[in-house]
């Protein structure tokens, strides 16, 4: 852009899931992909077991895109195929686990740290892919 | 459950996108699958064209399950095929088409109307699936 020259908005387009997952290879380091008001909606790609975690003051909505999720609760496991969601409500102890690498869509508040109350090195520095 | 019997609580599973769409053939009629925070994760099947509306105070996420989702705005058009999401910003004045018959997902803060400041009679009475 030319110094004066306005800025001209770019065409509103459609964000393409398939796309944005292949420009990252990371576990576990969720990318923001869109923001919903005060929301952001974020893709990550999980293989293993991630730690016990809390949110106190936020549901958390996961769905999955390709491979298996379990949701591991205290009071037992939440399986997500592709095609499948579940939101955690505010104040549940889980800890996702993922034996074959998956890909998944989170939702949840601006700010919420991927360790909630837990914290630790695990906790990731979100980046926007755009 | 007898009279006296403490209620025990379903343990808590998964919501399946593709069982639930299965559960109505209804157009233009969002239904409520999940909460998240105050807002409402809602899935609606489509086809032919919808009214042209603003929703003033929010965004609204919408992401195509299956089908073919044409998003008009009025500097330009927005398509979506599944797995495609787009964000339509707060007061963007917008009119969802499909040509043909297609699913998806919605998520917005809890008691937005689908036709926005357009009102009229094809304003929806959110059901929810359990």
């Amino acid at each position: 852009m030319t110094l004066g020259t306005p800025a001209v908005p770019a065409a509103a387009s459609s964000i393409n899931l398939a796309e944005r997952l292949s420009r990252f290879s990371e576990l576990w380091m969720p990318k923001k992909i869109a923001d919903l008001n005060d929301y952001e909606v974020k893709i990550t790609k999980l293989k293993g077991e991630f730690i016990w975690h809390t949110h106190e003051d936020t549901d958390e909505l996961f769905i999955v895109i390709s491979g298996l999720l379990t949701i591991q609760l205290r009071d037992g496991d939440v399986t997500l195929a592709p095609g499948e969601l579940y939101v955690v409500p505010r104040g549940v102890e889980h800890c996702p686990r993922a034996d074959e690498e998956t890909a998944i869509l989170l939702l949840e508040p601006a700010g919420v740290a991927n360790t909630g109350d837990a914290g630790g090195e695990r906790t990731a520095v979100l980046e926007t892919l755009r």
